[in-house]
Parts: structure tokens; sequence; C-alpha cells
């Protein structure tokens, strides 16, 4: 991959940036102070707090997806716990399937994911130009051009392997443990989710959610109600979720407590296809990677209106069309740089256990291009296992504009019989005969007229048998005709879901500079809507006669709800200023001794340096313009007389 | 406790309130379709999930909080995982004190929390006047007034007992589990952190954070960098917690995961006494339940201006004073009533273990005295402790207006010695010396000159052991004098901390009533602040005419970020502004006939039923105001035309 550039063309200097970060606490590992002494915090990785400015600009992207898809698209949006039984995740899949595929190194003691394995031992291989890594690298063979394709076709498709051909990869190839050059152990797989137990028995599993999703499925009816029955709608969550990462890297691109924020949009199956806002945003280009050019080992994107991209069906419907969109939008809004997105789609077995397609929004960082928002059609899969599992209906009922006729198969159990007979265990036995679907009883029903007698599956009985045998007396199987009033139907879900801590972090990468004389003054050009302070306010130096000024002026700004920052510490202006720049705060107001003489005070915007002055009303009034949106620098500069009598950037 | 009246006089109706909660979907039991047929969920109680209305007044509380404390006071806001080491928890007193006093019934397989035991059972005495409970209460000895003081008594004090206090209590009194009378055993303690582990070794255990304390303790050294050194300064934080809770009772009053605001105040511990905007407050009066009051057996409160409870010493400073009236002034603004609020101190056994002094401010609910809000002067407990396990200095350096001459025990070890003879060893030996204090020099110098060797307690060594041997040779400790241009000093802490999800279902109780002539029409009075939509737009009728007044309507107010639904469904106006009055929604816009003539529309305030009519202009900047409050509904109503025409509250 050709090296990234930053916003102004340069070469992206990952050490300067990351040492900004840190510099300015956007961030910093969680538990800092204990890790230098305590060795064992090594198993603690893939944990982050957010300082001030990173905690601002956290709420203040998460306030414009509020905005931006709950408030415009009247979306529900519900606060669901973390904490989830393990009944729920079993259900869902995730107990079972919710996995990476591990590799031990048993000299080592080291555990390492199988894929990410794979991918860094052929990187270096391809980089280095030979059959071997590590030491033995200059010693060995130099690769062949056939080979080089091989492992660049793997490394393609890398996402689509499971675990056996994982194995197989490691094994044929003979992908070592790039620390200490020793052979891994199979590939395994390791359940990602925190596991602990609930209440003072502690015989209760639960564990940490891995998606706010579940929630949301779970409340399905109290939402469809809520909706006064519409149809479709959509839910969304924003909150924490956990996943128990096999070896965290890369900062806060793979962490193991994560902010998401997710919609669930319900939807007719039958009208699925169509969305009625689509043509508002038909001819919207998007760039997009599709299964079939990874399936060839390529990564060439293709630019493409979403109109033409649904009609040609690379996109399936306009629904989905329709998000990728809105995703496309909200991610420039906040700042991401239009050249650096792309819509990949999901090859086949990478997809999660409950998706039937998926496109992930990926933002091209230092790291590469890495997955940030994940817009996934999970089908009817969810409401589908939860109705089961808890004989719940979880389905919407509609009025037919015209009755239909249905013929189908209907059990009925004879409760006088059944109560005496069965006592306790005959709750049960009804829920399991209830639960039988129409395959089910078309079996049933042959067996019963065969033999006379069924055994239905239960909940584990009195008698410690986990089914039942039923006799012609207890229980008889017909098909019957039915007029059909209403129409039911599991509605599908189409889930846009994003990863809030990777959004923020290649949003800062992007708008990552420096001023071109020197490497040492960073700027961060985030957009006003998202810059963590609005403004700063500095006092030319701490003369009294400033004081009262700084603090009125604070006031005001605060009284619009602009955030603003007074520095007043004796260090020169320019200074200061730089400092801002490296926090992203857009505008800065100094007040000085012609401020005292005639209520002036100068206004200067971030990336330009460029400065206008003007009355404090003025000035204040400029403020909540360019923060509501409502005028740009362009335009307050043009109209507010430039000031260029005292440079503070040097 | 007399029954509480609700906003209106009348009678609190709690059957009523919960029936309209659950029914709008402020919250809900999480895992609701589980819990019918899953037995074993029972032990998951105390988890709830928000609904739409639940989920935006949280928000809004949350915003709110935001404006009035972090924006307001410049605090630091950060944001720090949920997920803590145990060696962090260790050294803050958390896995050795974090715990509550639990019965086992070994009969029924039950475990009570012992505090709440007693008090249930000896409120049911006192209320059925025997001196038994249950059904033996009728066979049983009446209640004479001597015993009936006693247990008032010990009620009033029941947070103060300790462990065997309980258990003593229990078996002097002849305390049972009131379900099925069996006798329980004796208390014990239950850790209320919920543990797991981290990474794919499992070996490192985790805990879920009980309170976002910590996390911000944790960060000191940073936030004061970021502060640019100054002093004092406070950080915040928003975040779950978790507690596991014993026996989860009353919804949402106590639950397992619950979402805390919490504010660290660092102040020199010289200076902590005084607060600079406590001027601004002095005269406000609060309602005080102290210390001596609760431990004589009463529970009476009595007003007091802050400023004359800081003098007379009942509230110990001008910082805490000062906290006290910034919390009251919170409660009122989101619409606390400001009879059912009250700041009780704690007792002396009752306070957390990192406490020295704390506050509560407590709410009147239907279930008594809440805890809401705790005010606690944690002085530089956490600090301290962090500092020591970590060897790292969380300590504030000042420069010195005079200099001062420092007498001092110095200790310094021979390392061209100490490498040799430890070698990997070395390091820990130098962080165990590092870490001695004066008192421990003092004590090894006049050990080290009689027996020319002392012994130091260090981490496990190489060869087992907890403790090195240090000879003359290796060691020296003399006392020396210097002279010291900086202080240094560790800062006490001031922490108020809010339970959300309290204040939360506390203030809905405030606000619930019904109209005069019927108890199913609920109102929630929410404050326009708070209230989860400010506005419900609602067409006459379906007619095709309206849908693209409402478009527009529901557009602009949109623009202004004022959150609105339209509800077209066809029941009556009437039906349709009573479902948002119980849902809390402050204004209800109609668009009819002769909206479509003349373009005026009809504006409705909840609580007063009352209308006015203008053009759709005038109602849209009334709406902007009544929101950002720069007007209230009295004035609106007396400059816009009252609408009388046609009631639609019927």
């Amino acid at each position: 991959m050709a090296a990234m550039k930053n916003k102004t063309g340069g070469p992206f200097n990952r050490p300067h940036f990351e040492s900004l970060l840190k510099r300015r606490f956007f961030f910093a590992e969680s538990f800092e102070i204990y890790r230098t002494s305590a060795a064992h915090l090594a198993d603690n990785r893939g944990l982050y707090d957010y300082g001030p400015p990173g905690c601002a600009l956290q709420a203040n992207i998460i306030n414009e997806w509020r905005n931006h898809f709950v408030i415009e698209e009247n979306m529900m949006e519900v606060d669901c716990t973390v904490i989830t039984p393990e009944t729920v995740l079993k259900t869902s899949g995730h107990v079972d399937k919710f996995a990476d595929w591990m590799c031990k190194d048993p000299a080592k003691g080291e555990f390492l994911r199988a894929d990410h394995l794979i991918e860094s031992v052929l990187e270096a291989r391809l980089a280095k130009g030979t059959l071997a890594t590590g030491e033995k690298a200059s010693k060995s063979a130099k690769l062949d051009e056939e080979t080089a394709k091989e492992y660049r076709e793997i490394l393609a498709k890398i996402d689509n392997y499971d675990g056996p051909e994982l194995g197989a990869l490691i094994k044929q190839h003979d992908i070592r443990n790039p620390d200490g050059n020793g052979e891994v152990l199979p590939p395994t797989p390791f359940n990602l989710m925190f596991k602990s137990t609930i209440g003072p028995s502690a015989a209760a599993p639960v564990y940490l959610r891995p998606e706010t999703a579940q929630g949301q499925f779970l409340n399905f009816r109290r939402l469809l109600e809520f909706g006064q029955g519409s149809m479709p709608f959509a839910s969304a969550s924003i909150g924490k979720s956990y996943r128990n990462e096999i070896a965290p890297r890369s900062g806060l691109l793979r962490v193991r407590e994560f902010l998401m924020a997710e919609i669930e949009h319900f939807v007719d199956p039958d009208t699925s296809k169509s969305h009625d806002r689509f043509p508002e945003v038909s001819s919207v280009e998007l760039p997009f990677l599709d299964k079939a050019t990874q399936l060839s080992g390529k990564t060439t994107t293709r630019s493409l209106s979403i109109g033409e991209a649904v009609k040609t069906k690379l996109v399936d419907n306009e629904t989905l069309g329709y998000f990728l969109v809105r995703i496309y939008h909200f991610l420039i809004k906040i700042g991401v740089e239009k050249d650096k997105v792309r819509f990949r789609q999901h090859l086949e077995n990478e997809m999660a256990h409950y998706a039937c397609d998926c496109w992930d929004a990926e933002l091209l960082t230092s790291y590469g291009w890495i997955e940030c928002v994940g817009c996934a059609d999970r089908s009817a899969y969810d409401l589908s296992v939860h109705s089961k599992a808890t004989g719940t209906p979880l389905v919407v009922k509609e009025l037919r504009s015209e009755p239909i006729e249905i013929e189908e198969w209907q059990v009925s159990l004879n409760k006088k019989l059944l109560g005496p007979k069965f006592k306790k265990d005959a709750k049960k036995i009804e829920t399991a005969v209830e639960s039988l679907d129409q395959n089910d009883l078309e079996k049933l029903a042959s067996e019963l007229s065969d033999k006379a007698v069924i055994s239905v599956p239960t909940e584990q009985l009195a008698d410690g048998k986990m089914s039942v045998e039923l006799s012609e007396e207890l229980c008889t199987i017909k098909k019957v005709k039915r007029v059909e009033n209403l129409r039911e139907y599991t509605p599908n879900v189409v889930e846009p879901s994003f990863g809030i801590g990777r959004i923020l972090y290649s949003l800062l990468e992007h708008v990552y500079w420096h001023r071109s004389q020197d490497v040492a003054r960073g700027v961060l050009s985030l957009p006003v809507l998202v810059a963590p302070t609005k403004v700063l306010i500095v006092p030319l130096s701490n003369h009294a006669s400033f004081q009262p000024i700084v603090k009125k002026l604070a006031s005001r700004l605060r009284a619009f709800r602009i955030s603003n920052n007074v520095d007043a510490s004796s260090t020169s202006i320019g200074k200061r200023y730089a400092r801002n720049d490296e926090l992203g705060t857009p505008f800065g107001v100094t007040v000085d001794f012609e401020t005292v003489q005639n209520g002036s005070v100068t206004l200067r915007e971030r990336d330009s340096t460029a400065q206008v002055r003007a009355s404090e009303e003025d000035i204040v009034e400029a403020i909540r313009r360019l923060v509501d949106g409502s005028e740009t620098w362009a335009q307050v500069s043009q109209r507010l007389p430039a000031f260029t009598g005292q440079s503070t950037d040097e």
C-alpha cells in the first residue's frame, strides 16, 4: 500500500500525530500509572480512556449522530442493559458462534489470532521478497512471482477462510509466530464475550453484550406498540459493547470496550426492496468494492450512483442503498475526507452468523482500510429465533385489503385429560405443542394416524425426560381451512452499526496536518460541528483590566451554549494559539489594550490563521453564526475588517 | 410515614402511575419476553431497559447536567473504561470492603440483605402492633410502647450497624425470613462487584467498575497537566456502573446496572475550606437532616441558609456547601418538587470506606426518602493509595512565595553493587526503597546503625522471598537539610455523585398527577427543558391537504433542533392529546381546515390545556422561545389570541 497522505498532500507522520494525541490527552491507555509497575496488566490491553478533548469530540459526534439519524428519521431510541443472560445469547447464536480462530504458541505461551498471524507473516514475506520471515529471511530462497501472486490472493480474501482452512494455510506455508519463530498449534475457536455471574448464588451466567442489537430485538413488541403499529420503523441505541479480543492492537482500532451506535430498521419483507426517500438520494455517487472484485484478488473500487448500483443489483435494494448514502453523508459532515471512504461488500464466510448481506463503510488510515460502519441485512433471523425460544410472537399484524383462505394443520390437546395426567408438566407440554410449526405438524399427523401415538420434544419434565408421548386420546392433528383477514409477518431488519471509537480515530487522522514550516506545529482541522471546544479566549497578558472583559465574553458565549476556554497563562499568544490548533479549536478571540479602549476584539480562524477585528457584539454574533452553520468563515472575513496589525502566529 | 401526596395535593396512586410508565414504555424490565418462560431469570432482576420516552428524558437530564456542571464550571470531562483490573480495585479498597451484609435462609435457599430484612420485619411489626410477623402475628402478644420505641430507634439508625451488630439484632428480636418464617444464618459480607476475566488465557481477573471515580483518580496527572497545573479543578464523568445487589427491589431505585454522573473536585487541603463562588449562594436555604438528629432516633429536617450552615459547622466547609446548593438548583431545574428534597448527613458506619464526611440529597417518593445524589468528602484517600501502590507521585507542585528549609531522612542505594548482586531483582528493590516514607526511614536508620543491616519488604523476588536484606555497604540512610522552593501536596477531593436512574424515577413521581375528573387521564408535567418530546403535531384528520403542512411544520421545528412527533392516527384529537399528556409532551399544534385556508394553527399547553391560535410563523417562533426558555406560557398566552372555538380536550 502506498504511504497515506495527509490533508495537505504531504506524507502522514504517525509518530508526530500520536505524540500530539497523547500530549493533548485525546485519549490514553487506561490504568496507565499501573502499567509501568504491574507486568500482569499486559493482559489488559485494548482499553482506553478519553481525556477532555477526546470526550468532547466523542460527545459531539454522538450528538450529530442523534440529529442526523434519530431525530431526522424519527427513530425510537432505547437504552438497554449491557448485562445479558446466557439464555438470550444462546438463542441469538452468540454463545456458540461469536468466536475468532486462535492459535497458541506453546513455546512462548502466547495466543495469536489465526487470520492476523497469516496476514502479518505473508505481508512481511512480500515486503522482504523471501520465502521465510524474521532472521531466516536473509538466508532464505527468493520469493518467486507465482508464490507472491498466491500470497496476494490469500490476503485479498483472508476474511473468507474458516478455522480448518486457516490451519491448512498455516501448515502449507510454514507460518510461525514471528516472535521467536515457534510453530503454532492448530486454530481453535475463542468466544469473544466477557462472562460473569449475577446474584448472590453465583449460579446465573451472564455476558457483557457484544452488540446493542439484541436489546432492540427483545423490545420489538413494545416498540411496535409505541409506534402505534405503523411500519416500517427504526429503533436506535447508543452504548458500550464488549469483545474480549484475542490480541488487541492498533490503538483505538481494535479495543475490548467500545461505544457503538446501532440502528435496527424493521421492514415488511414484501416491500423492503423500496424506500420512500430513495429518490432524494439516488444520484449520489459512492465508491464500491464488491465481493466479486475481492474474490478475484483485487481491491480496486469503482464509483457509481446509488440509483445505478441498485438498478444493476450491485446493492440489493433501495433500503440498503438509502442507508449507505445516509452513512456517507454523516461521515463527510463530521469531517471524514471524501477520497478516504469506500464501501466494501462482505465475503460469504466473513459475514456474522446472523447476516445475509453486508456492506462496510471503510475509512483509509495509516493502518490501512478500517471497517468503521457495518450495514448488514439481518433478514428475519433474530426476531425468528427469539420468538421461537420464548413462544412470544414477534410479528406485525396487518388488516388484509382482501381476505384469503388458508388451509393448514391444526393441533388440539384434550385439556380435560392433560391436566390430571401430567399435573405440573401440563403447562410445559402445552407450550411445546404450541411451538410446533407446519412442517412438524404434517409429519406428526401421519405418525399419529400410523401409530396412534406421537413423541413431542419438551423442556425437561418431572421424570427427567426431554419429550412426552401423546396418544390419540390426548392430541388430535387435522387439516382445516380458515379465512384469514389479517396478514402476519416477521419483519426483515437492516442494521447500520457504527463503531464510534474507530470513526473518531480515523477522523483524527484525516484532519491532521502541520504548518508548512514546522512539523512540530500540528493542526487538527476538525469541523466546527464536532470540534471539542469552539472558542479560545486569550487575554494579551494577565493585566487586571482584561479579566472582567474575558469573564463577560466567556459567559456570553456560554449563554448561547457555545463551549469556550480561557487561556490566561503567561506564554505568548502564538504559543497559546498553537496549543489550541492541536486541540482543534476553530476560533480564537484576543482581548488586548484596544479592547479596553474601544471594546473591539480580534477573531482568528484556525486553518488560515487569518484574523478580523470588530466590536465584541459583532464578533459574538459572528461566532454564533459560524457555530450554528448559518455563515462560513469566507463570509465573515469578507464582512468584517481584516486584522493585520499584530501577528500572533509566530 | 404519611401517604405521599401528588403534585395537585391528592394521594399518589402508584398502580396508576406504574401502569402509565409501562404502557408508554418509559422503561421495562430487561429480557421481558424471556421472563415468563425462563424461571432462572429470577436471578436477573434489577435490570431495566429505557424505551423511547425514558431514553429521551435520560438524555435531556444528562444534557442539562453537562450544561449546569461541566460547561458552567469548566470541568474536564473524561470517559474511562468500565472494565477495571483487580489490582486497581484492590488498592482502592473495593475488593476488600465494597460489600453488603447478607443472610442465607437455608430452608428456602434464599439470600437476604441483612439490614433490609430487619427493616421490613420491624416495620411490619410496628404496622401490625404485635411482637411477631406473618401468620403468627394474630396469635402473638401485643407490641408494648417501650419495644415499639426501641424498634423505631433501630430503624432510624439502621445504616449505622455493622455485620455482627446486625446479627445480634436478628438474634435478639427473633427476626426471620418473612417468606416461610425460617431462621436465617448469621450475616456474611457479599462483595457487590461483578467479576470477569480478560484475555485469552483467562488468567487476569477484572471487575466492572462500581463507580466512575477511580478512572478520574488514575488520570489525575494528565488532567492536572491538561489544565496547565492550575488548582482547584474538577473532572467529571458520565457512564454506567455496576453493583451486584443482593436483592434488587423497588424498580429503578435499586438496580444492578445504572448510569452515574460524577464530579471529582480536587482542592488544596490548605484552602479547601473556602470557595470563591460561595458568596453567590450563601443565602440559599436548604432542608437539613444532620447526624445528631438521626442518632437521637428522629428524622425531622430543619431549614437553614447554607451560609449559616457553614458558619455553625453543620456543613464542614464552603466547598461542600457550594456543591450542595448547586445540586439543589440542578434538581429543582429539572422538575423535582421543592418540598420533596432534603439533605441527610451520613452516619459514621454508613459512610463508604473512602469517605470522611458525606451528605446525600434525598428525594421523597412513594418508597420513602431515596438517596439520589451523594456529596462525599473523600479527602486525599484515593490519590494517596494509588500513588503508594504505583510509586507514581499524584501531587500538585507549587512554587512557594518564600522557600523553606526542610530536614528529612534520605536513603541512597549503592547502584554499582546493587545491580551485579541482585540482577533482575534490582529494579524491584529500588522501587521498594523509594516508596519508604519518613517514619519507615527513621526506624530503619536506627536499625541500620545498630545492626549494620536492615530488612525491606518488597514484591516477590527471584528467591521467592517478599523482603530483602540490605547491608550498610548497599544502603545508607542519613538526615539531610535542604531548601524547598516547591510546595508539594496531595489534593483533597469533594465528590458529588449522581444516580441518574433514581433521579429520573423520583422526578417522574413528582411530576405525575391526573385530571380532576378522571384518574385514568394521567399527566406528566415535565419541564420543557427535559420533556422527551417538545411538540406534538396533530392533523385534524387524514385529509390529504394536511399532509404537506404537517411535513413542513415538522421539518421547520427540526431545523431548530426541537424534537417533535406527528400523530396522524385516526383516533380523536382529544385522545391523541391525552396520550401525549402521559408522555409529558408540553406543547401540541393542531392543523385543521382553517390552516389550509389562512395558514393559522393552534398551540396547546399540556398542564392547563389552554390554547392560542396564530399564524404558523408566529406559533413556530413562540415554540422556539418556550423551548429555549426566553418566554413562558403565561407570556405567550397573553400575547397571542386565545383559541376556544373547538375544544379538543374531551
